[in-house]
């Protein structure tokens, strides 16, 4: 499924309809479009990159395979011309970009194509596919990396995750952005992300008893073994697990820990955890999960909660209070001209551009300039070439690098943006280069196109 | 991407985890689990269901491939014993389900599996997957098809749709729920929903004028030709139209709508409806997009804006309000007796279940009633025998038929119900005998399960 090569058609009709007509109209020069956010979700301070990698693969194999040509031939929705020039369609281009896990703010570029018009029009729709919901996963997930204030999280998202790519894509997301593991076991297998899990209500229910479950479960899965108590009675589960622990250990088999999946997890953990250490079961961890978020997690370790990890799901995979990010690819300039959209609401800055970052004494992020990308440099840009000519310039990070970077910059942040509410805005300043640029643009735009 | 065999791997690993432990244990005897919904999302008061004919396929076709095991044995995730067992692995049970674009409500399930314990487990992961998105979307779609009021709805959601498969199994389920159309190409080809769209401001900004784009545009894409307005200003765009439409008509060229991305859509609408009318373009329709969703359809259909369609993106594929549902798939019965688990504020109606409907003299939805499967006849019963031995009773309904399927459906909703604020809810009656059983589920978990 993820190494698939890319579908073809999988992009909205209109990205075909205007690949056509720039051909037809000879409308093939340079092209520079660039992908960003226009800004934060409520309650939001920060963003967090991520998805480069399947961008980049996705652009390297990109071509039509002949039978999704037939189809399009017969379908009306492509002149005969259209079917020959993309018989030999590649995607022939650069991309500079943010590295994943860079924190990154509204109206900031973390990826720029630039390519000839049908290319890099074409590939609108599955790159914002791609960037967008992986973003807006890392971002999630690193807010209840920090809510967690170092205790394990694990994914468990995949079930309710929308469809097989979002479920791969939120584990290797959430990993980068500091969780410990996911869940899905492909996601091991495809991107090395550690698999994990414990047991469901339905093993518990399909014994005769509760103890009957837990030993079963035991004696076939003996190593990190965790037990999942709530299924009839949270405390009565605790008690099982003390009675059980010294005929599992004259097995050679040791009880890792136990999960809490409904109920007041805070008191409930209280009690589960006093009658572990009454059992002597001290080194027994307990894991909650059950609708969580960054919110409950935070009260939960505010609050002393003996809770050791947590396991989430919906609010992680779908990133639930805020399930899109306001993105956009827009095309900055065109034939060597800066292009800037004007729509009520929605106008962008235009032209190529670079995102400079600022940090004080104590290293930490102290704002950021969004200038034009040909402007003298100010330290190092966090835009870099990552494809020219439509080929790679590296090879693809591991994924526990891209990880390490995150967990770096997640040090970075000032202390205000690290808290769940809403901080005051992270300062990004836009250069004069780029006002005068927006400003010369916008009469061209007035000047040139009255009507006619 | 959608034809392909399903990843044996996608899954919990809790899953593999159990598998192997029931095989172990010898608890293979047959197990009935069921999808249900345990409440509605805040301000819904109906879901929709779709999915099942992924469901099916997944069932149908899922088996583990050498490369699967051979990464499996080598995990340290599975025993060498679970992996010759899976080596022959098949679904082997029976699905019973309500037709897909069927109406439902909380605690009545939608699938009911019937299998060997491992097998029926085993699935669990991707049978939630696929059914709690499609119904997700259905029911959004749904909500939005009676907002537009017979309107015309795009889906234009596949680029902030999560991922490849949420994208095209949205625009599936948009159009199983009334939806007209979606901008995603593959959609068109994979299952028959028509491709729909119209041009980017991209298109207009790589011109130098507005009014060069429209012309070279409407060029290209004669047939069913909508042009975007919004690019720099409506007003003037529309009075480019106006102007640009007889050179078109002498090329023998219709213009057939215009597209509103932003601004006020109410008040936008009405000037370039005057400014079309009056420039003799009366047949010419508008189309308006741009962060829409049920509510704000309902708004501008409401206050009477001459908009001819909609086309909504994020709302819909993501069903922003409700991003997921608060569903399960939970053992009801093992070994031919009855379970239930009672965790707290998740406790679940025991045993093989069925949901009958009662019609008004209306032919208007009039009340469920959820009994045991075992009970005497109430009527038409919602779920039906789908899967048999593994293999389906019937070849899949056309998607056109599942789509009036579900415009029936929606027809006999009780007015109340149809409204986007919350109605009274819905009766769903429980039958004595499924409360008799549920008590003595509770007597038997009572009984049975002291801690020992």
């Amino acid at each position: 499924m993820t190494t698939a090569r890319p579908d073809f058609l999988l992009t909205d009709l209109y990205e075909l309809a205007m690949m056509q007509a720039y051909y037809e109209t000879g409308q093939t020069g340079t092209a520079v479009f660039e992908f960003f956010v226009r800004k934060l979700p409520a309650g939001r301070n920060f963003l967090v990159a991520a998805g480069l990698e399947q961008v980049l693969r996705f652009l390297e194999d990109l071509h039509p395979a002949p039978d999704e040509l037939a189809w399009l031939a017969g379908s009306g929705h492509a002149s005969r011309d259209m079917i020959d020039r993309l018989a030999g369609f590649r995607f022939t281009g650069d991309v500079d970009a943010m590295p994943e896990g860079t924190v990154f703010f509204p109206e900031e570029p973390i990826l720029r194509v630039t390519a000839p018009l049908p290319e890099a029009q074409y590939v609108e729709t599955r790159i914002i596919n791609i960037l967008h919901f992986q973003s807006l996963v890392a971002s999630k997930a690193s807010r209840m990396v920090l809510a967690a204030e170092g205790r394990t999280l694990l994914d468990f998202g995949l079930r309710r995750a929308h469809g097989a790519e979002a479920g791969m894509w939120a584990a290797r997301a959430c990993y980068v952005a500091g969780v410990s593991g996911s869940s899905n076991t492909l996601a091991e297998r495809t991107y090395g992300v550690p698999a994990a899990g414990t047991m469901a209500h339905s093993f518990v229910q399909a014994f005769d008893s509760e103890t009957a479950a837990f030993e079963a479960f035991a004696r076939a899965r003996p190593d990190r073994l965790v037990l999942l108590i709530d299924t009839y009675d949270t405390i009565a589960g605790a008690r099982r697990v003390v009675s059980l622990a010294p005929r599992l250990r004259a097995m050679g088999i040791t009880v890792g820990g136990v999960r809490l999946d409904s109920g007041d997890l805070d008191t409930l953990s209280r009690s589960v955890r006093d009658i572990l250490d009454a059992g002597g079961l001290r080194d027994v961890t307990i894991l909650a999960s059950g609708g969580l978020d960054e919110t409950a997690i935070h009260r939960l370790v505010a609050a002393g909660a003996p809770i050791d990890g947590f396991g989430v799901g919906t609010s992680l995979t779908t990133s639930s209070d805020a399930p899109a990010l306001d993105c956009a690819y827009k095309l900055q300039e065109y034939a060597g001209r800066a292009r800037r959209k004007r729509s009520e609401g929605k106008a962008t800055w235009p032209g190529r551009k670079q995102v400079w970052r600022h940090v004080d004494a104590n290293g930490c992020m102290a704002g950021d300039t969004l200038s034009c990308a040909s402007d003298p440099q100010k330290g190092l840009p966090l835009l870099r070439r990552v494809m020219q000519d439509g080929r790679r310039v590296a090879p693809p990070p591991p994924l526990d690098a891209i990880r390490s970077h995150a967990a770096r910059e997640r040090d970075r942040l000032p202390p205000a943006l690290r808290a769940l509410q809403t901080a005051p805005r992270y300062e990004v300043r836009i250069s004069d280069s780029l006002r005068r640029l927006a400003a010369d643009v916008d009469g061209f735009i007035d000047r040139g196109d009255a009507p006619r």
